[in-house]
């Protein structure tokens, strides 16, 4: 489905939902396998756009605009698909990426309420010269996910209330079912292993899809 | 022209121009006469703004890509329109703006040669709620613009080649020749003084057109 090497699949959901865990499952299963795997996560993964994230991320900037809060993602995300991403498609890597494009669709777009279209279209403007990936949601209820960091200091966007992270979730639902070739959705409940299981069966049959069509990775 | 009581008024040119010197002395003119005025510059003017800014002045981020430059760019600018030019617009201020959206145009536009249509599509996101605008673009030389600023330790921006900045002031050109009843082009060259005496021609002109037509400041 690329014109790349390799292929990107990228892991979405609410906050607590174990995104960071299943890409640390996934690359190492990945690895058992031979595969060259590359992890990163948004917003970050460079220099420049782990800076960015952490004004994101800063709860001191509680003044910070919808529209400032999208272009800044479709910053951070221009220089990790230019300067990481895509070298590592073109070297054969299968990189797995924690949050990409549908984050901004689902907390600024179905979240905040700014237009899925300009979204789209500002984020057009991140992502040139990448070719087709895939997506899991690890779709859990925002109350299960909050339980999960209420141990720890949140940050700004985790700061925001249970209706904002239950658009959110319906927001990744109703992308899923507008892309199913792109988006598989996986029950995030149960143990790390147990949503592992459920997230290797997709990213198995996306390695065989690849294997029939163009190559997964080499 | 605009649907605020106030009105906005942006300086442009390359770099060394004497923009800064200009909204100052154009601020100072305009108080002089009983107008209240708020100046500011981009990229900045806001808390969040000003960090933007120091990470695409930064000379150490020589990596960044255009897009993500022109993505910056846009987000610092959303946040100034909403946060300040805006809330001054509402209550009847004469906002000058050292640098604004023409900006963009000039430097990712011409300078680095991504799409202007792109560019503006962005941009319009940054935009949202304002109304129409008054330009004046300060034209000199590159060089005479760079022997100006050769005593400092210059920025990442201003490092740029000098065919780069011959760009820049041939896209200010043609934006001015495009948009001919928003931009002024005035010679900059010459003492500030005589510079302004210049620049105060067209804002005189425009405060009398703003009197027969929309109320230009109250």
């Amino acid at each position: 489905m690329s014109s790349w090497p390799g292929k990107l699949i990228t892991f979405e959901g609410v906050d607590g939902a174990g995104k960071t865990t299943q890409v640390l499952l996934t690359a190492a299963a990945l690895e058992q396998r031979g595969y060259t795997v590359l992890t990163t996560r948004e917003p970050g993964g460079t220099r420049l756009s782990e800076e960015i994230r952490r004004l994101l991320l800063d709860p001191q900037f509680s003044e910070m605009a919808a529209s400032t809060e999208a272009l800044l993602y479709a910053a951070a995300r221009s220089q990790l698909v230019g300067e990481v991403i895509l070298p590592a498609l073109e070297s054969g890597s299968v990189v797995l990426c924690d949050r990409f494009v549908d984050s901004s669709l689902a907390y600024q777009g179905y979240g905040r309420g700014l237009g899925l279209d300009l979204l789209r279209t500002v984020n057009a403007f991140a992502l040139v010269g990448l070719g087709a990936f895939y997506t899991i949601v690890i779709d859990l209820q925002p109350e299960q996910g909050m339980r999960r960091f209420a141990t720890r200091e949140s940050d700004r966007l985790e700061q925001e209330s249970v209706s904002f992270h239950r658009r959110v979730r319906d927001g990744y639902r109703a992308l899923a079912a507008a892309a199913p070739e792109r988006i598989r959705v996986v029950d995030g409940s149960g143990t790390p292993d147990a949503v592992q299981a459920r997230v290797w069966a997709h990213v198995a049959a996306l390695l065989e899809d690849g294997e029939q069509g163009a190559p997964f990775g080499g």
